[in-house]
């Protein structure tokens, strides 16, 4: 089964259209020439949906490629946020957990998300490829045109787009955990949640697995993509703890700034526009104008709703914070985009503006909460991509037809199964004789001199780190 | 009536092809199945226009999506181009632009550039969002497919593509005005630029008022988007003075090198790469051979511009300078690109690099004006925006059949409109309670520290800043 | 000829599909409408057609941007891996070398390269342009839309995608000689090797030369682009020889740490980004299912080597530099991608991941090799692109049907041409009274502060500088 074909019900139901599949719509044209002149006839049509093969085809390239500028935006978001003796280490991390998520994903992760899937899991099959068809055609069978142009797509499009989402979703816990989480060890997590974790949760979903048939919508993945990621940080922020003197004594935060506010901003950026493709993308086609309709209206409302998380997330640090903070703002950014990646195809666009500012304001709370429950969340990346991705699932209720029950259920079950199955993992790891944290020694002096042997400006002389002491 | 229907009447006549709106065209193939078969066979011609759509909707949101990395090239520009200790307010003025730009241009400006323009301005409305025929169709009213299909492409698609180039207009005045600027003045100033003057200047122009009836040619706006945001900048830098100590006792400007040149050349590389979509994405449509070839030679034509003004300025600073300049030939890019905006369609393409390298050299020369009268420009972006726009709008009518006379009067009309309703926002913010100065105190701590509390590189030991003293 | 035809002939040959070209195809429906309605039948065929057309041209612009992208990505990879001292050269060398390139290319290199070659070398004319059909259809003659859409894409937009692969090769070059070129010899150089070398290698390949008529196969350049960067720059390795104090007396390399490793890690994400462009952009041809099948397959296996380079990469690091090298695992994708790019169209994807891992690993290798030899490539570039470029034009005998001494021959007569004229052009500058070295001084103080008067980052106080004694 095709992944396109599976998506959850409501959304087959939307997008069913039946003069796009019925063979009596061209039958008109094909029958006449036929009788003419005798040329196969079938090739007409073929040759008219070919064009939407293309198109469909193109648009998970193209997006795909934006979505893969997304690994760039959180390394630099989460680089330029750490302190710098940690930063070259976080731009290991995130180059390694992209490759890593994409070879984990080809091996064994696509195949459990998307092949035959019969309600919580697919195929167990090693690696993925070209259809039959496809390797027919590209072989100079063009007998085998008629059964590729079925498809809708070319098959490797569609995992390619699907392997740079489950690298994002990777990309979010990388922030939570830096500055503490050594190396190996992440690496072997971020293994186990692109080949497992995620699959298995896309499986239930975008899969066609159970909560797929009960109806459960999420376009892009609110939670599917953000609070997964979400989940997993938290867990491991549960367990690695805080970074040394993030608390005081007296259980005040002490305020880690970013060390590059510039490289920060540029990673919020790059992430902005990523996000047109990873929402836009999600669209799965571009063959008709209904497509191309829907596309126009999703990359509207994730825009407003990213300007609203930033507007309203700078209005609301001004009363929380005392100021009007940038990184708050640029959270807020992230929050926005997250929210309305659960029904950014509504077509009343001030709803993605309401959306996306009480993902803001939400994100800008958790932030706050965070900091109470004594919980080390580096970059926001918790109240970013969990709070907001949780907000964003239930509000698909309001505006975009969801059914509540449904929702909840949803977000309780992935919540539920990634965050225990994280936890296990990351528990493990602290266990073993890895272990996940690095020692004080390397913490104080910095990961990029302590365990990488790369300083991030070695040339740059540094302020005296004040953080360690009290 | 459409945007797309609205541009300069010299273009819509140089596209005017019968055979695209004959219902003669197709009218053959038309009559015939439905002869046999009794199918509707309006479908036919559907589908055919129906990929058309597609297309243009689709390039629109390509497009799109690069200028709205433009945002990411001026953030970067104007932030590695101040003194450190003013970067992270860069940041936060250019995410906030870019956010209220996006908004403003939503809840007001969209249409008062483009519905119902009678000569000088558009409609009063609120709000914008998809056509009734769109929202039948994705209600699944096939019935609507034809009336969509003749719209030529996704209402909110161009909506999308309009919103990007306002927000472009907006991040120009953002480097001019830097270092010294507050910032709640300078997002009331977005705020009145991106709903009101840009449209404003839009509606006569692009959205068909009397500018567009007189025959005057702005491609992709060297006026009507950057000498636009040339004058508004302009108007800023004369109220609100030069940076304390930019200019000596004795009248001679002081050097004030930007404080991190890789990520000013990263920003000229953004805006390079987003031009492509600026200028490429301003031929409005994909749907025919003529179209892409038209985009082809204006993507050409765009690089060879930019080429031509950073060799011509390096060159040229050479002996105006005494040395060639990195930062001179990077505002050369900038200007050959403004500069080429205006006719990028045009099919000799050595006239294109004549025109950027003109434009690079205007820049330059502008440069040292601007110091001569004691503006202080901190980016050069009235050099490289304004001047270059007025250059390029001009070079219209040697290279694209432009009115000479009709030309001029869109230049000062546009001039005369923007700088002084501009001069009278900024001079209200000025003599209001708010004033658009920082304090004395603010600007020589930076307002990293002193407005807003965050510092762009809180780790890196700064030089002892010798600007203050003489 | 137009260049596309012109691929070598294995190629041609795969991409045959006569129902694509047979006049019988399509004539079922031609001859019909004719029959009852008297139109002028031909249309109909050109109209499919012209979608074809507008795809094809389309994919050329939008990859063709994201490969102009690269020049960023390169810029911000030297910037940031040279010393402080040298980076803002870098950018100056790179925005040049890429508008020298282009210009070069437009003036010159283009001809040489793809029209009407013989052999060896194309036209000696000056300049390029749209075809005169295109001129004509956009001066309003329909009838000359035939002949246009018979072109398969417009002119420029090939034009376009050929000048950003022109300036790939350029940008190789400027890493391996940073720190101690001088600005006006190397963009002499970079003159010369985007208005001839690399055009005239081109001409023996893809223009159609004698190397094509053998079936060499190159898909987007491992030998042609990156090989032919790579050789001109070790030709300049060793005339400008290594920087002062890369060698200790006793032999032993001294490490030069990047300067700025968050901007070298942009760096390669830009260049991983492009590659997509890079290599999907050189299938040509969007138009058909088998083209986009195709493209998928290579976005794939793009990811995938690099992917595999980086892991690969990082895992051999730990052996032969006794820790996980983030610089190495950076280089390790960048080997993997030169590496896929000769045969990226396989439908076997694990042998993409081979072929990837293995480029890392001769790249690890080959950097401790030219330590060994004691040639200093500052950013490792002759590894990476000469090298891995190597291994991957000989990589497609195994996965692509390529003939190994077809392939040897390919890879050992651009070697030959372009290693033995680069070394006579660096040689001729280097005796010239301009030279090709900085001086001792201006080495020693950096080129920033002593050839170009500007410093990267004037307000951060930086460590002093050990490099320069032993």
């Amino acid at each position: 089964m095709k992944f396109a074909d599976l998506r959850p019900i409501a959304r087959s139901i939307r997008e069913f259209r039946p003069w796009r599949v019925s063979p009596l719509y061209y039958g008109g044209f094909l029958v006449i020439p036929a009788v003419f002149v005798g040329e196969p006839t079938v090739q007409f049509s073929e040759s008219l949906s070919e064009t939407d093969f293309v198109l469909n085809t193109f648009a998970f390239l193209v997006w795909g490629a934006l979505v893969m500028w997304m690994c760039a935006g959180f390394t630099m978001l989460v680089s330029g946020s750490v302190r710098t003796k940690n930063a070259s280490m976080i731009c290991l991390k995130n180059i390694g957990l992209y490759s890593i998520a994409g070879l984990a994903f080809f091996f064994i992760g696509y195949n459990l998300m998307y092949v035959d899937v019969v309600d919580f899991i697919g195929s167990f099959t090693l690696m993925y490829g070209p259809s039959s068809d496809e390797l027919a055609l590209l072989d100079g069978d063009d007998a085998a045109l008629g059964a590729v142009v079925d498809q809708g797509h070319a098959t490797m499009s569609d995992w390619f787009f699907q392997m740079v989402f489950v690298a994002t979703t990777a990309s979010i816990v990388s922030g939570a955990l830096a500055e503490r989480v050594r190396l190996v060890p992440f690496f072997i997590f971020t293994f186990a949640l692109t080949a497992a974790i995620y699959p298995i949760v896309g499986a239930w979903t975008w899969g066609g697995g159970w909560l797929a048939e009960m109806g459960f919508q999420d376009f892009a993945g609110s939670t599917i993509v953000h609070s997964t990621g979400g989940w997993a940080a938290l867990a491991g922020v549960m367990i690695a703890g805080p970074r040394l003197g993030k608390f005081r004594a007296n259980g005040e935060a002490r305020p880690t700034p970013p060390s590059n506010v510039l490289i920060v901003t540029l990673g919020v950026l790059i992430l902005w526009l990523g996000w047109f493709g990873f929402n836009g993308g999600s669209q799965l086609k571009l063959g008709s104008a209904a497509d191309v309709v829907a596309m126009s209206n999703i990359l509207v409302n994730t825009n407003l709703a990213a300007a609203a998380g930033v507007v309203v997330s700078l209005a609301v640090s001004r009363f929380i914070f005392g100021r009007i903070d940038l990184i708050v703002g640029l959270n807020g950014a992230i929050a926005g985009l997250v929210s309305i990646t659960a029904g950014p195809d509504i077509t009343e666009h001030y709803w993605a503006i309401i959306i996306g500012a009480v993902g803001g304001i939400l994100c800008t709370l958790g932030m706050k909460l965070l900091e109470k429950v004594k919980l080390d969340d580096v970059v926001g990346a918790i109240p970013a991509h969990l709070i907001a991705g949780i907000w964003g699932t239930l509000a698909v209720c309001i505006v975009a037809g969801g059914d509540f029950v449904t929702q909840l259920v949803g977000v309780l079950a992935v919540g539920v199964f990634v965050f225990a199955i994280s936890w296990v993992i990351w528990k493990a790891l602290a266990l073993s004789p890895l272990g996940i944290r690095v020692t004080r020694d390397v913490e104080e002096l910095g990961q990029d001199a302590g365990e990488l042997g790369i300083e991030a400006y070695p040339e740059f002389v540094l302020m005296p780190d004040s953080y360690d002491g009290d």
